[in-house]
């Protein structure tokens, strides 16, 4: 395994590398699916969460600061009564969004072959 | 949120379809670096635990029987003395790969603007 190199290009296969930490965080599915959401334009909290089966807003919160913190996401707070924030995708976070979208549409168009080999795979242990 | 809709295409925003439980354990950390480097051929355990740094035996071989039931990645035995056990991709896994070192390799060459971005963040909330 070749080490983190100068830090001008990363290596996920290095723990110690901070692009380790970088797939590690990007790779949580609430990040995943709040990058592919965004990639449609801005959205509010309540977008997201409306979205998003399952995720508590605690969750969302903590990826999105996560994400602000990563550069993907951009922040904006609009001065009006009641206060209004969004969300929308920075330049990094746009030219990372097709390469998570495809990733996302590779699972639910290939979910029935995985469906198929999990039975498969369920069956023969079951023989055993 | 529209749900998971028939069984033939999945919806990963959708916290109940199959889609969002592969969408979990693809995107865990030590199944996309396995996924990557069996993209290049068939690997003993003991090739990846070299190449990939940080993982556990334990997690390694959790991992691999989770892709195996998931029809990513095939077990195969050889009856030879010692007993050989390698791992290669499945055709599913074969079409997954590109999509997977294509995230890889996205995250290792803008590592640099994700440190950069890092930095500001941490020094913005330090002046605040």
């Amino acid at each position: 395994m070749k080490p983190c190199p100068d830090r001008r290009t990363g290596n996920v296969f290095s723990a110690a590398c901070p692009s380790r930490a970088v797939l590690e965080h990007l790779s949580e599915k609430w990040s995943l699916l709040i990058l592919h959401l965004l990639a449609d334009g801005p959205k509010r909290t309540s977008d997201l969460r409306r979205a998003i089966g399952g995720v508590s807003e605690k969750m969302l919160i903590q990826t999105l600061r996560k994400l602000e913190r990563n550069g993907f996401v951009a922040r904006r707070s609009y001065n009006e009564v009641p206060p209004r924030v969004d969300y929308r995708l920075t330049d990094l976070g746009q030219s990372l969004a097709p390469v998570v979208q495809a990733f996302d549409r590779w699972i639910e168009e290939r979910i029935v072959d995985v469906i198929d080999a999990q039975r498969h795979f369920d069956e023969r242990q079951g023989m055993v």
